[in-house]
């Protein structure tokens, strides 16, 4: 059985992992046959108030609030090893661009978590899969603008200028598809980047991004 | 387009909702060609680290935490009026048995929420179905035990028998599967009451469910 690895990054997509994206990876990932183990940074980070979009002022753990997600079966990114898995998953939401990278912060200037930037490297040397969700492709056009990685952010154009100063080029695509970079091995979906999207149009894009990773993998 | 009111009661399944349940739902919804409103009490409740399982000590806001499942479109349970919805679901976790009534620390001789109680009978009087999922359909058995509404929370004894105890009838139910009391129409399915299922089971008990409630709105 193929496995994936699936880096989320907390609980709500203000502050963490976009719910909707992270639990259409784990029903897309069985649907297709394979399993999965959950991974997140462990770190603290500011809390957002999600019904008002405000900062609280308080701090939570992002592997502690990952653990909602994945039912306390979480462990930290320190913790995977590419030699293990087929496949690499990234969900979206605010969480990928703050704490896996910064991308919210710096843009295409930002760098990528060190230990996130570690595992990505181990995939993509040893020729597994990776997919990447709504914002989380910033992530790879900070690890491989530099191979000219064709991703999607959806139809941003600000985004997207922002993610092609890295040397990606970028591809709009509409919610229920996907972007597929057969050399690099890189599938992206915008998911949430389109805002009013409803959560069976994010399961769509994901579910044909997560079946086109595992035919790759 | 048929409009569906959900209640959560939280974000992550030991203190509030089961994150799965919710999305499955919600995506079901959609699928069927529906949509919804997310609806939630307005309450602080005790706090569940989810990576020990352990109480912190801390409270949490029912109605903001919901709001990173809905992405901050959640309403107060008192705005929730059966007129204006087609049909009523309620996602599980051990929040609907916490938050919304006290079957987990009552039984079968609990109460449900007051407000929850209001719209429960709100729809019901207006033969309008409802879809109780995971530990959920205990709020089915305490508003109709006396009717025998016939329900499922899979195949645990301990669990059902005390549920009998209200006049409710359980039926063993497959995680994939749902069932039907078509007089008072309600419908249940198991979920992760099944706690070592897979989300893609979930998501099948659950969509199987959603249709089903969809057409007999």
């Amino acid at each position: 059985m193929k496995k994936v690895a699936v880096i989320l990054s907390g609980c709500g997509y203000l502050d963490g992992t976009e719910i909707t994206e992270a639990i259409s990876t784990l029903i897309a990932i069985g649907q297709n046959g394979a399993e999965y183990k959950v991974f997140a940074p462990n770190k603290e980070v500011p809390e957002t108030n999600h019904l008002t979009s405000q900062p609280t002022g308080q701090q939570r753990n992002v592997m502690q609030e990952t653990a909602r997600i994945a039912r306390g079966d979480v462990q930290p990114v320190e913790n995977l090893n590419a030699q293990d898995f087929d496949a690499l998953a990234f969900p979206g939401g605010f969480g990928a661009a703050l704490h896996l990278c910064n991308f919210a912060e710096k843009g295409s200037t930002g760098e990528i978590d060190a230990q996130v930037q570690r595992v990505v490297k181990e995939f993509h040397d040893s020729g597994k899969p990776i997919a990447a969700i709504c914002i989380a492709p910033a992530i790879m056009a900070l690890a491989f603008g530099n191979k000219g990685v064709n991703i999607t952010i959806g139809d941003d154009t600000g985004t997207a200028s922002e993610l092609e100063k890295t040397g990606a080029k970028h591809s709009n695509c509409a919610v229920e598809r996907y972007v597929v970079d057969t050399g690099n091995k890189i599938i992206t979906t915008p998911a949430y980047m389109y805002g009013t999207a409803k959560p069976h149009q994010i399961f769509e894009g994901v579910s044909g991004a997560i079946k086109e990773l595992l035919q790759m993998a």
